[in-house]
């Protein structure tokens, strides 16, 4: 595949901007109309790199964009699984570059998308194209690509459902994650799952003056810092009652397996410019995000918030909050356990509210499985070093969805790395790692 | 007076709108043009109603106006203060009317700065149009209005310095605070004094995806929640070193003295709309706002705080946090054992930054000086009762530096009502209590 892509380089280049070019941010109702003209674009690419059929299906939220090539019945059949939604851009002035106009800067192209899941799932329409065109291909080989992973893929489940002939396949291959660092490949075999709730803390029924009421009436800002702070306890335990009942603790031997994977502390700080890291008292911090779970504030606010000083005690105070879960937790059973302990630690002097937004639960990948050692292979000749089974911290609740729905599991190839910064301001991608992962994608389809 | 405003109502109500519809935000900085324009208009009403001098002076900040009648040296001298700044109006979404297009509804007038302070200042110079005009005036009076009273007075101080002999007097006279109620008309003897700060709190250089590093990375809003909820124990003490060393314990006598205010805890919980009331143990509602000093939260914000869910582990996270003073606190020293102590208190893996806006200290008035024996018996004749002696929760920072810089006594005859929800939205002003001020304001000149 090396040579196919210096032959195509430019218009790989052209190909993949024309798509980061579009402001499909999932989460913002002004983009409804660029998440369609986004799926139309996907389906021009993947008929163009050779699908012999591909169309946008409307679903319930954003569409979906399906597209195949049958080769023959009795060749296996890959699913791949992509998503052309983004998240938000803010804080947007602390982007260096415009992050709708992609822009290639010290080897790594710059836009929003450009690893999550774009610039990823670009590498398989690239991969494809190349076997159609040249190698051969010797699959059957299905996209399904989403516009809604960013918000928690509320539709794509019933889409799945009501085609489950069409996705039937043999393995869900996804580009969706990171590697461990640019010297350390790896193949997550887990990943966690979500729950996403919106808290809102009440206390009087009007903004007051904090001089005529401060001391007497409960600060629903001061009461939702109090409530946060008692979800963690002093060793970085969540207290909501029952959190931990369906947590499967690893043995030893586990964890021995997976503390095997490379990784400086010194230069995970320095990375974050932080003094010290913090999470569960008796795991490290590689089984922190791998196969613990946690809870984060991911937003807050309430009060006055702009310019100077303003005297008020307020209202409402509102907080964004959400936990990671590992395989067994129940996403909805941890949503209804916050929200019953959320309820229950409110004092009387306030009223509560938690709305669920999205969730999902982890999964786990048989490291046995054919597709793994395919994709194994794969990534060891490419990377010349043999990938590192991994735990992905963050969360695709939709693939422990298809799994279930569709019977089948999913791989996990990310080429990502965490100097990407996805989600962040000045998404990058870095350009040898579009390659490689070209590579090793049309590599899996050899070996698998 | 009652029938002079009767003759004059309509005009008095095109004068006072005329400077409510100014947005004079003292705030933000796209109201500069405002704060000069209607310290002008401050000027011509001042001329109209019957002051020999008036002009806008300017300061390093917003302008003050300054205006005078002298009649003669050897009668008794008033300077009125009062301020024309307004504070911002967000959330604006929650008026129902234009802030700045007052309007009459229900016996009130509604827009911001109805009470505070331009409804509230504007009795004075009526009060002394009518002395001028028909009263027979027997003080020499002065108006001193600044245009910064909501961000903590920057300025007016050192013009109060340099302008020491201008602004000499005897009293210093000002609305700009509440009776306890409608029914229950009162005098002020005293403001708790503030400290006022932002703090920011750093954990990672960049914002983060949380599920790569959420469980592994300090979390800047969670940490934050923890750090501002450590600032109050369970008992309602504020935990900030020294903070109360120089509190001063009431006597019971004097306590005795204070709960004599007339106070239904039901009605203003039903007023709040709240279950609890919530403050110091060991203190009532009214002494937790009259003479104990407290901490709230005025702001809160960090992360994602848009539509929808953004799985993001922040790099910042920010609050606006006040603390209300009594008599004897000092308010620089207060913000600088803040300072210290959120500094002491941060753990290793975040970093944090205090930034003090404002302050000021609190202060005492004599019951037995003869300009409150006036106030009291003016007071007594409009409303038919003897009015109270209360102790103000707010903060008017800049009285207690008059009252140092000038050496004269600040005497506080504020007509609001908790229910003109000043610094909320819908602030409003009944036009009874406008009314009665101006006849309160012009028998104080009479019986002092």
């Amino acid at each position: 595949m090396k040579s196919y892509i210096e032959t195509h380089k430019e218009r790989f280049f052209e190909e993949l901007f024309s798509i980061l070019r579009i402001p499909s941010v999932s989460s913002l109702e002004k983009h409804k109309p660029d998440m369609q003209r986004c799926a139309e674009r996907l389906v021009e690419l993947l008929v163009e790199a050779g699908a012999d059929e591909a169309a946008v299906y409307p679903t319930s939220g954003h569409p979906v964009v399906f597209g195949q090539k049958l080769v023959d019945p009795s060749l296996p059949t890959v699913l791949v699984y992509g998503h052309y939604d983004v998240q938000p851009v803010d804080p947007i002035e602390l982007w260096h570059s415009d992050p709708f106009e992609p822009e290639i800067r010290d080897g790594a192209i710059y836009a929003r998308g450009a690893n999550d899941d774009k610039g990823q799932l670009f590498m398989h329409i690239k991969a494809f194209e190349f076997l159609v065109r040249e190698g051969g291909l010797k699959h059957n080989v299905k996209f399904i690509l989403e516009g809604e992973e960013e918000i928690g893929s509320p539709s794509l489940a019933a889409w799945a459902k009501e085609n489950k002939e069409r996705l039937a396949a043999d393995i869900i291959l996804v580009s969706d994650t990171t590697m461990i660092s640019e010297a350390v490949p790896s193949i997550n075999c887990g990943m966690r799952g979500l729950s996403y709730v919106e808290v809102k803390v009440t206390g009087p029924n009007k903004d007051l003056h904090s001089g005529h009421y401060g001391g007497a009436v409960a600060n629903p800002i001061n009461v939702l810092c109090d409530m946060i702070s008692s979800l963690i306890d002093k060793d970085g335990h969540i207290t909501v009652k029952g959190f931990y009942d369906d947590v499967v603790e690893l043995s030893s031997e586990d964890r021995a397996k997976l503390s095997r994977a490379p990784f400086d502390i010194d230069e995970y700080k320095e990375f974050l410019d932080i003094k010290e890291v913090k999470g569960e008292a008796g795991y490290s911090t590689l089984e922190r995000t791998g196969i613990r779970p946690c809870l984060d504030v991911n937003g807050i606010w309430g009060g006055y918030i702009g310019q100077g000083a303003k005297t008020v005690l307020p209202s409402v105070a509102h907080a964004k909050i959400s936990m990671r879960l590992v395989p067994n937790q129940d996403s909805e059973t941890i949503t209804r356990l916050f929200s019953e302990h959320f309820n229950a630690i409110a004092p009387d002097y306030v009223k509560v509210e938690v709305t669920p937004h999205h969730g999902g639960d982890g999964f786990l990948i048989p490291i046995s499985s054919p597709a793994y050692k395919a994709a194994e292979k794969a990534m060891t000749e490419v990377y010349g070093i043999e990938p590192v089974p991994s735990r992905g911290g963050g969360s695709i609740p939709i693939l422990a969805d298809l799994q279930r729905i569709l019977g089948i599991d999913p791989l996990l190839m990310g080429f990502g790395l965490e100097r990407d910064t996805i989600h962040s301001p000045n998404e990058s991608y870095l350009l040898k790692q579009l390659f490689a992962g070209m590579e090793a994608i049309a590599l899996f389809y050899r070996y698998y």
